[in-house]
């Protein structure tokens, strides 16, 4: 490739240090010899100027198009073959009408082959992220009471983490409650929280831009003798995930490690997903550690431990950590005590 | 056409009140005649099983891809031409190669067509997010004052909104204050707040999907005269431009009513954006309000009304809110005081 065109915000932030609204309509074009100029709307002329770092920033003003912009920069540079993160089949559309003597290909992995290994300052922004998380998840956790509702919950967390930095919620924060803990991806409802049950604590604070994710999983009062077999096992099979994470192995093999622990005891159809994902600038990103991956985990990989068992119509338990991937183990980001009873 | 292809979270619970969480990988394949097929991860299935629709649920397990679940469905419905609303380039490549007798395009609008006219339950939904979003802004006005932090002020708000029953924030909250308050989607800072300078917050609520905007500038402290003119400005602007809304007038003319007002009184220049867009599932989504619009308002439409004046190194104002596009006015659903210095 003699170039490469970036639309994705998170890409565009990682490229230049430059962090526009989620979904905001601009593009970097990046010649390999030369400088790169990034397209932004009138909107984040201003503050593109301000923070953009190696690339000159243009304007796309009312009534002109972001995608013509973007052709004539590339005619300009005279690409040969081209590879791009993402664009809209329409635009893919106009390229081919436009681009007929250049090559030019989805190449998503380019920049994910980048982001999935975290420098020294990305690490610290999500050390911060992380700090901020343990905050928010143990706002939560203080604030679970029999009667109050989930979106309570939420509501306490998301302050905690705000009040002390946090720049919104790093994803939907869930709060799942007796049988809806079975749901892996329950986010919040009006349901009041009874003695007895379940809860599932799922959320993330966002520093910078880079995210952070944790799980904790509690019952309210005192637990039943299944809560109390269910709990022990996700905790044990969340550790054994921990302490298997190294540079070098397999993220098959990680959550073949602990997905074995789970068939032992009798529960791996309740294990209906993953072991864990890569976060940063996304929540879920490469690398991933289940049974459908083909990555060998590095160091400097951040990726989530997070095992569940989920019963339909009884409930669920989740317990996850964000961890750094070092040469010999894994360093947890996420530090809130993992207690079924706080 | 005969079958469509729904890909997108917000198109997917539109049509089966079934709501994923963001990003999730999940599609509808909907056939003209006879029942569709929504595909869900095994993180979903139950959630989709209990909510969704009007549809077949089936599940996408582990190492299966769903782009190779829509493919077999669509051969097996024998699709001579159907739309789809967003697919990856990738996969737009994989139909070229797998449905080799069938024609396919991209047709984003037949999806947005029908989202842009709201019936009786979404305008129900927002008008509950717009109550939020007032409870919202008001406490954010009311915790703005010389020394808190702009995030400080954004926690407060989203708390408030959180508490009532939001689920989550529509967009991410801005509170831009001195210079920033001249960046349109400036965010928040870690910025302390001084006596003097405006402070422009734009947020909004979220209700069973549904979305809401509103944005108030007001001054910390007493404001200096070209303070208050800007202000005044931009506050007849704004109540001129809902004044001009009405079914049949088309987007172009009522940006172009206000933009005529800004330009006479000198700050063409500094209105840098369009006056508004539709809102609903997404925060911008058509119909808009600009120079570049090419819509007719009509009935039910739902859109925002937000001139703005932004003059680099002094500050900015914007005033906004969300309103119903009725037969011949407007009827605001936002209504929080609009003062400069509460």
């Amino acid at each position: 490739m003699d170039g490469y065109l970036v639309t994705d915000v998170n890409n565009v932030y990682y490229f230049t240090e430059f962090l526009d609204i989620p979904g905001a309509a601009l593009c970097l074009v990046v010649p390999v010899e030369g400088e790169a100029t990034l397209f932004v709307s009138t909107l984040s002329e201003t503050a593109a100027n301000i923070e953009a770092k190696g690339c000159i920033v243009k304007q796309v003003k009312t009534g002109e198009k972001l995608v013509d912009k973007a052709v004539e920069e590339i005619k300009r540079l005279k690409f040969k073959y081209f590879g791009f993160d993402k664009v809209a089949v329409s635009t893919y559309l106009k390229f081919l009408e436009e681009l007929k003597d250049t090559k030019f290909e989805e190449k998503t992995g380019v920049c994910y082959d980048l982001r999935r290994v975290k420098d020294a300052e990305e690490v610290a922004l999500i050390r911060k992220a992380a700090r901020l998380t343990d905050i928010g998840v143990n706002a939560a956790v203080e604030a679970v009471k029999p009667g109050i509702r989930e979106y309570e919950v939420a509501a306490e967390a998301e302050y905690a983490m705000r009040l002390k930095g946090s720049s919104g919620v790093a994803f939907e924060t869930i709060v799942a409650s007796g049988v809806r803990s079975a749901y892996p991806h329950g986010l919040c409802t009006d349901k009041i929280i009874r003695e007895g049950e379940f809860v599932t604590i799922d959320l993330g604070a966002m520093y910078r831009g880079y995210r952070c994710d944790i799980t904790r999983t509690i019952v309210v009062g005192k637990p039943s003798r299944k809560q109390q077999e269910l709990f022990n096992l996700v905790l044990n099979a969340q550790k054994l995930g921990i302490k298997s994470i190294h540079a070098g192995i397999k993220g098959r093999d990680v959550d073949g490690i602990v997905r074995e622990m789970m068939i032992k005891a009798g529960y791996g159809d309740y294990f209906i997903h993953g072991l864990g994902h890569g976060v940063g600038l996304e929540i879920h990103e490469p690398p991933s550690l289940s049974q459908a991956s083909e990555d060998t985990l590095v160091e400097g990989n951040v990726v989530t431990v997070e095992p569940g068992v989920y019963l339909p119509k009884f409930g669920g338990v989740r317990i996850e950590d964000t961890v750094l991937v070092l040469k010999d183990r894994a360093e947890r980001f996420t530090k809130a005590p993992k207690k079924m009873t706080p």
